[in-house]
Parts: C-alpha cells; sequence; structure tokens
C-alpha cells in the first residue's frame, strides 16, 4: 500500500495535527495552524477553548478543525459531552474526538456507553465523530466490543488513544479495531506516533487517519526517503 | 502543629478520599466509600459519571461527595464546566475540584481565567469549590496571580494539581499558596501524597485538605506511631 505522493501529500492528508498541551496559548494555536496549512494536513486538533481561534486562522484554508470531548477521561456525563459537542460545532468544528465512558465499559453497561456516543453523534449533527477507545485500558474482547458499539451508535471512527494514558496506538490494536469495524468505517491510530516507519506500520495495519503532534517530522522523513527534499 | 488525635481522626477528616481512574468501576466505588465511612474520610473524590452512585452509597454517613470538573486538563469551555458542576450538584456532590484553564492562564487573559472560576461558583450554589491550579504547569508568580484570581472569583480553596500532570504537590507550593490566600481561604495538596510523613509536611507547610488515594496508608501510619494500633 503506497502512502505518499513525492510531495508526501497524501500521508499528509491522513493526518490530524495534534496539540493538546493544557498550558499552551494562542501563539502555540497559530503555530500550529500555520504548520498545518503549510503541509497540507487534514486538520488540527486541538483543545475545546481553542475552536473558535483555530477556525478563524483556517477560514480561508482547507485545513479543518478537530477537537476532543470529555478528553481525556471520558466519564464526564453524557450530558457534558453533548453541550460540549453544540459548542464546538457552533465555534466552528468540523471533527469531534470523543473519549468512550470507560466506567460504563469495565461495569458492562453497554446501553450507556450506546447512548453515550449516540448524544454525541447527535449533538455533531452529521459531522464526523471519532471514537477515542483507550486501548491501553481495554482488553482485546473489550475493544472489539466498544467498536460494535461505536459502529451501532452512529460514530464514523474509532480511534486508539488520546496520548494521555500509559500507552498510545499498537499495530495489533489497528488491525483488530479494522477486522472489527470493516472497510466503510474509520480507523484512527494516535498516540506516540513520531516517525514515518511508525505511520506506515498504522497505515498498513488499517489505520486511515493518524493522530500526532510530530506530523512534520514524519512527512520530512517520507519526503527524504523519496529524495524530493522540499521540507 | 498536632495533625492527629490518638485515633487518627483529625488527619483522616483532612483527606478526600480519591480514585479517579478512566477504567475504575462500580465495585472500585464501592470499597472507596466504604473505606471513607469505616475511617471517617472527609469526603470521597470521584468521576462526575459515578456522584450519583457514591452519593446513595454515603446517605447514611457523614462523609461529603466530592467530583472533578473540567478535569484533568482544564480547557473546556466556562459553559461546559458550569453544565458538568450543576449536573453534579443535582446527583449530590458536596464539592467541586475544577481545573483552572491554564491556556488563558498563559495567554495572560486573567479576566477569562476569574470568569470561568465564577461561572463554577454560581453553578456549585453556594458549595465549596476548590481550583485546581496544576502547578508543574506554572511559574510561581502565575502561582501567586492564579490564587489571587480564585480567591477574587469566589471560589474556597486553590489546590494543587490534578494528580494526572509531571509533577503532583510540593511542600513550596503549599507554603506560597498559603501566603498568598491567607489563612481564612482553603489550600488543599494533592498528588503524590503517599505516606504519612508527606501528608504532614504538607499540613505543616499550610494545607487544610489532602486529596490522595492512599489515604488509608497514611491513616495507618499515623496511628502505627500513635501506637493505637487499631488499623
Amino acid at each position: 500500500m503506497s502512502l505518499t505522493t513525492p510531495g508526501g501529500n497524501n500521508l499528509a492528508q491522513l493526518i490530524d495535527h495534534t496539540k493538546l498541551n493544557p498550558d499552551m496559548n494562542s501563539k502555540d494555536l497559530s503555530l500550529l495552524c500555520q504548520q498545518a496549512k503549510e503541509h497540507h494536513f487534514f486538520s488540527v486538533c486541538v483543545p475545546p477553548f481553542l475552536v473558535s481561534e483555530a477556525h478563524s486562522l483556517l477560514k480561508d484554508s482547507a485545513v479543518k478543525v478537530c477537537t476532543v470531548i470529555g478528553f481525556p477521561l471520558g466519564y464526564s456525563k453524557t450530558e457534558t459531552k453533548a453541550l460540549e459537542t453544540k459548542l464546538a460545532l457552533k465555534d466552528g468544528a468540523d471533527e469531534f474526538d470523543m473519549v468512550i465512558n470507560n466506567i460504563a465499559v469495565k461495569n458492562k453497561d453497554f446501553e450507556s456507553v450506546e447512548n453515550d456516543i449516540r448524544s454525541v453523534v447527535e449533538a455533531a449533527k452529521k459531522r464526523t465523530v471519532k471514537v477515542i477507545l483507550e486501548i491501553s485500558l481495554l482488553t482485546d474482547d473489550e475493544i472489539v466490543k466498544c467498536c460494535e458499539i461505536a459502529v451501532q451508535a452512529g460514530a464514523h471512527f474509532v480511534k486508539t488513544s488520546t496520548g494521555f494514558s500509559s500507552a498510545g496506538a499498537s499495530v495489533a490494536a489497528v488491525a483488530l479495531m479494522r477486522k472489527t469495524v470493516g472497510e466503510n468505517f474509520g480507523v484512527k491510530a494516535s498516540g506516540g506516533i513520531r516517525n514515518h516507519s511508525q505511520a506506515e506500520a498504522m497505515v498498513s495495519a488499517g489505520a486511515n487517519r493518524l493522530g500526532c503532534s510530530s506530523g512534520i517530522e514524519i512527512i520530512s522523513k517520507t519526503q527524504n526517503s523519496d529524495s524530493s527534499g522540499s521540507y
């Protein structure tokens, strides 16, 4: 499977260029958006508090604005997640990466898990919703179950990790998630993807979106290996 | 300063017995509440999703229910934090540990920082609001400024840490916070307090509340050193 054109744009178009530090500032956001435009990343993924600002910075570009909901622990109540989604939509978010309620998963309260996702999907009004499973906390059986619920609840992607847990994406989990959701659903690998070979491994395992804060390095290495050398 | 009675109850009464893991379940919550009743901790501190269940488990006891708002990154929008507070109040929460918006702090947008806190204070309707600064992300000057804003906004405590950042409470920060807020305001030390001597150091530095998941160990060591040995 080919990941890149000579310009590296195909791989760039899989990347949500991500900065979610709690102590980032508007200057960091401005740089992130500038980089995303320059390198043609699919989106920037930023905190809810910065969605409006990101939307303004990117309004004349093709770069989308992604944000996070109930992040990173997932145990906010459903109504809170739904409001957070509505507010972000109003502020200009195109995509919503919500964290699944893993307390409900561990309680085997799958009805609550599904309702929680469905409420965010409804609040997002047809825009893309990705369900972050936080695979480091889950067994393989739980990963499969959560994927099934995400599909059932009308989401658009499952996503491996928040980047704030003990571990991030793994090739095995991405493959399991792709196998479970089938070909017509999204799988986003995120957490710990810092270079081109890791990105390539995730895509080969079935990821069709990558969340990373090292997007430029990933792209640059791609281009170095292609000898296009423009970055 | 004496921290304990022979029964260790004074120290226990300073402790918010805390479990905030994203993969805890109702069995874990039940154990936490049972321990809090048995050891006479001031409160349990639990995820918003579990407030209602904790309230039911503790309804015949003196143990209060504390929860977290905008936790642990603090960059949810103000309206989201306010709704999260209202829902938790309705579910039976007595105390609300909100995370300050450190993006606004880093932007020196102190009006937003204060409005964010004030909205949670108003939503909490006179109940105790603690403002988590996440000291590991702040300079001393920022710690002082955040303490001043928390007082100004009508909160009741400043709190050192979420327990989900690179470092937790420090004696120096607790002393600085106490010095800044004065004697008639709360200071909660949290994050990494795992034994009696650490707890004692925090109280000596000015903390009048402790957030910890190792409360039983802290109390037990107290009692061992008092030779009361009932735990």
